[in-house]
């Protein structure tokens, strides 16, 4: 597993891309709703819509929980029926497999410029709803050739503010030769563990694809003598020694999914209550959550060259992390059978925490996530990954998420709440064929996990 | 596999289900919406709700084509938001599995009195909106003992009636000694299978569940001297001969999902256009599809001794038809990407055929389902399975779908259509083992396939 190639050297990358951050970043300027292009708020309903019925709208979600008539509210959410493409292009390069990455604006990046897929296009994109240019490569993956389809799943995105989003996760190996546009890069696997260390390098459409690429475990050379990486290589490859069968953990997640008596309904923006739409925002009136905010976006090298939107803009800082522990041996993780609103089957596995702590402050503990204190006041030696990594900035602006990694002491139970399991890496990786089992904040997470052994680089 | 047991053979079967047939069966009439206990049209919405709020509701449906305008349509449509459990009770006796099935009424089955798993039960039985007994056996479902749950999964039901109805699936093993309560019996699965050739028998629960169970393909003794035989035996074993690899067949399956740009909506009752009500039904102005109507039931065993509620009731004979073939010696089967608005995903795999053939009827010869005039045509040679299976008799009035696996000639080609695949009985049951691949008239016929083949017996 090379962690760097000579195709592009990392050296070279980083110039590379602090080149295309100078020459694709984009002006992205807070206006009032009424300034939006082509957008308005429809009469009758109140839902922000585009005036061709595409791309998005924003409309209300209403959450009513039986157990806990408490749990109940309606909130703004982002409506996109439509299915994209998240595309990364595969080819062999000097007998190494090299990933087809871009560096792309979205309007809603912290630093404007991130790595992304190959092609992240929405059906609009590439039917021509955009007014723009064709998607390049796009070609490789509507009709992909025989056999060439490593990754091919439709897997959900944010539960709490998308109504039943899901993008298509797509990786297509070539053996032709590819010509490199304007803008992409040859990295390999290893180089962009590499990057995701980095804060805000690696976009979230990059990482879901990632995620579910199936892992070699060969590759894995497995420094023995570093018992941490033993353990992940052992949970990698399986073999097993995990806690619970895979049948017991899909037993164990239908229940979760049944016993959540939890019903929900898309409704009009106008019907949200406890929500107040001014000139330029639509906020709860406790200021939690998040806002609806609006951009005028100019002089990137998009596609279109200047155009505004909608975003979402989250409050407080979030915190997703896995807590880890070696169990004979075998490092598992803490996955967490978390309800959202706005999941296509309202219940997936989520990180150990997923959460906005300062969502919490003044909130009675037995009422605060579970580990929401056991993460937050982690002894430093004991996390094995940290960076600020970014959600999809073509719809949220400045959702900058803390992603950790945390190896539990040994004396962490191992018996833990009902809607929490251990489960291995191996097991991720399996479940990630399918749909809807893994949320993306935890998909960030197997992403991140399969760059942590210490084996050979 | 054994076709008879000694703990109940057939023919005691027979009698003493008759005899429940006689103290069960129930007097069912139908009765005008207003005379309905405890169900009434919403005020503003329309929709015909329960009073308790439990149960379920009939509401709309609206679906938007993008590609094909013309394929827009609203309807009504059940929403039954609560997932229940169908769970069947096994158990090793005399060293063979036996399962513990139920004769029970429901009041649209054609014939009252149908075997139903051990355990039929939504949430509201079982938390008491019911007012009725506790339901029997239920505990070995909801606390089941550690390492005996066989299957557990959630799998959709009716796309085209229900609005993104689940249903857990379960088969739990035990290993002590279970009392047989009054209606109940065992039956091995050999049993079962000659029973799901009899007319309206083996209800849709039952059906949906036994063709979850993964199949022991060592079990098959496969006479090589039948040719048909010996291809479903290499089907269910597996072993490589599959057309396609299972990483194509998701992906193919991942592609029809993505591709069919469809919007639905749930709407009130009210809203749907095309269909009136009268005093005691509402239909579709043309006759077509279904009817809603409102029963009376009396005299019958069952938790609630009389009661009413609404039921669908289709119009014509439904036909439901796997083509099977057998390419390189292993029986392939054609299944088709069929969306149906109300799944909780929108496209499942279904059989090459499931469609009302009246429906058809003046709809020039391009409008009609594909493989429509083959399946009705098929030579009665070809015939491989036919019987006469009932729906849902708790939500569907009558609901008799007349279920079919074909053999398809040798020159019939292997080249399908892009929205249809070959796959084998063993690439299904892998499939099954997930929720939302297979719908619920497709996993019928799995159900049956596997008692085809004609090894020992």
């Amino acid at each position: 597993m090379a962690r760097d190639s000579a195709v592009l050297p990392l050296a070279e990358f980083r110039e590379w891309f602090a080149e295309r951050h100078r020459t694709e970043r984009a002006e992205v300027t807070r206006i009032p709703f009424a300034d939006l292009d082509g957008w308005s708020f429809a009469p009758g309903s109140g839902n922000l819509v585009h005036r061709s019925g595409r791309f998005f709208s924003v409309e209300g979600l209403r959450v009513s929980t039986r157990s806990d008539p408490a749990a109940s509210w309606s909130q703004p959410i982002i409506n996109q029926s439509e299915i994209g493409i998240l595309g990364i292009l595969a080819k062999e390069i000097d007998g190494v497999v090299h990933f087809l990455m871009q560096a792309k604006m979205e309007p809603g990046n912290v630093n404007s410029v991130q790595l992304s897929p190959t092609v992240q296009a929405t059906h609009s994109n590439y039917v021509g709803v955009h007014r723009g240019a064709g998607v390049p490569y796009l070609e490789y993956f509507t009709r992909p050739r025989p056999g060439g389809v490593l990754v091919d799943v439709l897997q959900s995105e944010h539960g709490s503010w998308f109504w039943c989003k899901r993008n298509r996760n797509m990786v297509v190996e070539v053996t032709e030769d590819v010509e490199v546009r304007d803008g992409f890069c040859w990295l390999t696997i290893g180089q962009l563990q590499e990057l995701l260390r980095v804060d805000n390098l690696v976009n979230m459409d990059s990482r879901t694809v990632l995620a579910c690429v199936p892992f070699d475990g060969t590759v894995l050379g497995g420094d023995e003598r570093d018992d941490f990486c033993g353990a992940l290589r052992r949970s990698v490859v399986g073999g097993g020694a995990a806690l619970h069968t895979t049948s017991g953990l899909l037993s164990w997640f239908t229940a979760a999914r049944s016993t959540k008596l939890v019903d929900r309904w898309c409704i009009n923006l106008e019907q949200v209550t406890h929500w107040k739409r001014s000139r330029d925002e639509i906020a709860h009136e406790e200021g939690k959550y998040f806002t609806v905010a609006a951009v005028a976006v100019s002089g990137a090298g998009r596609e279109v060259g200047s155009w505004s939107q909608p975003l979402f803009v989250p409050v407080g800082q979030g915190v997703v992390a896995f807590v880890v522990k070696r169990i004979h041996g075998v490092l598992h993780v803490l996955v967490h059978a978390r309800m959202e609103g706005g999941l296509p089957d309202m219940v997936e596995l989520a990180a150990t925490l997923q959460c906005a702590p300062e969502s919490y402050e003044g909130v009675p503990a037995e009422r605060r996530p579970r580990f929401m204190e056991y993460v937050l006041n982690a002894d430093p030696s004991r996390i094995r990954f940290e960076a600020m990594l970014s959600e999809e900035g073509g719809r949220f602006m400045g959702a900058v998420i803390r992603y950790l990694v945390i190896e539990a002491e040994d004396d962490f139970p191992v018996d833990v709440p009902e809607d929490y399991a251990w489960v291995t890496v191996g097991q991720l990786s399996g479940l990630l064929r399918h749909s809807y089992y893994i949320n993306v904040q935890a998909r960030t997470l197997v992403a991140c996990l399969q760059g942590l052994w210490g084996g050979e680089r």
